[in-house]
């Protein structure tokens, strides 16, 4: 069974760094969610029209953790995948590699919808939304076949 | 003829920091920023108030002149002051400073009064902002005695 | 038997807010860190002073859960304290409240000294850091009698 | 006379927004460096070797005029060109447009070379160091015949 994932590139930029020469850890916190960001407008959902149809997504949950640092004019990628939804919670797992194919950090990062007009957590996943959603749980369902 | 500045100050953190050992030449426009905000909130005016009056006062012109490098753990006094207001243009000046008075960096910032109900730079300076702006400049008017 | 905490005092800038108006969720790192950072400095340990000693502290694992959004002009506190060190391993908890005590998020973050020179980290932890450490792991130490 | 420009795309993310819903004018500091690291990239010349031959390019001048918001998910080209180098001060000089060509802001960002073993600025331009140069230069020379 292979997992797809969603691969996002990143280059460290000067801006990225810290005193240590290496990126600085709440750097990748950008990263994660450009990923799925990105991720999203590839399948077709652009994460605005979510915000405009008073929707969004804060993130209720995150954890990292950093295996080796990346260095000034690295590229990385950020691998990123949805794992199965339960109920309204929307888990994102991660792998961020260097170009060589070394785990540099892995992340998982749970999101919740919220109806913006009353600030609350939805209690069940609204139509519109659920199919938006099952559109990603679909690309990303684990496949007998291995993937290229 | 002396000015009154505002005093913010400010400790380099390693998230302030890239590759260099130094600050990041950006990291001063968040100084910036936090530095007016505070000293509106010292004269009585919350922006957050500002804000949902339907205001907005987004930044139209940024200039920064780096003279001296701030290193990790330096701490540093941003000296705030609103020039005398012409029109619906709101310039700041600053200097940022080591606290053994060398000068680090100088800066410049302007903003103009949005009505945010239409998205657009007001003409005139409405009356409740224009009360706001006359006790911040009165705060910084130029005196003939020195202060201390 | 009574925790010790580190008050570190935040305030809410336009810069740490996203388009939901509210705190975008990466922000706290950077208190996390300035709240750690400024924890040793109360405690006599100038974190400049480490890194210049050749040891940095990378972060290896983060882990940030968000309860309540804070909004623009609020202030909280980041709480924190490092728990009872256990091998090269530092371990800080944290609570960050409004100023009416709601809790708006939790968080952990670990650290383990690298010798910078070879880029490893320690195995065992050095003499001179050890002492450094002792003294923070006092401070928080749990006592019989509640704290004020 | 017409102006080469080196063309970076972006891509406007949660964490480039404001509670005002448009990107932080401060963000745009970020995507001037990328820009012009990824134009030195793009001809050779990689940012993290000229930091290893023992220079760096700190920005001791900045300023930037904001002429139109950028809203969240909207891509916008940051245009870069290095201006003809007098003495040791490069000069960067920027057009931030969105997709529809529309003026969002300019820049112009100055730097200098600094040998970093004795943290000075340079007097007089190294000799690798002018080689990087001329080759950018002359890549962003104004020619006579119009550029598609």
């Amino acid at each position: 069974m292979t997992h797809r994932w969603f691969d996002y590139l990143v280059r460290v930029q000067p801006h990225h760094t810290d005193y240590g020469g290496v990126v600085w850890h709440g750097t990748y916190v950008q990263w994660l969610e450009a990923a799925r960001v990105e991720c999203l407008r590839e399948l077709g959902v652009a994460f605005e029209d979510l915000v405009n149809l008073g929707y969004d997504l804060p993130v209720i949950d995150l954890s990292v953790r950093y295996h080796q640092p990346l260095t000034l004019g690295m590229a990385a990628v950020v691998k990123a995948r949805l794992a199965p939804v339960r109920g309204v919670r929307l888990s994102w797992h991660y792998q961020i590699e260097s170009l060589q194919h070394q785990r540099c950090a892995s992340a998982e990062v749970t999101l919740v919808p919220i109806d913006m007009t009353r600030r609350r957590i939805v209690r069940r996943m609204p139509d519109d939304l659920r199919q938006v959603i099952q559109k990603i749980e679909a690309y990303f369902a684990p496949t007998e076949a291995p993937l290229q």
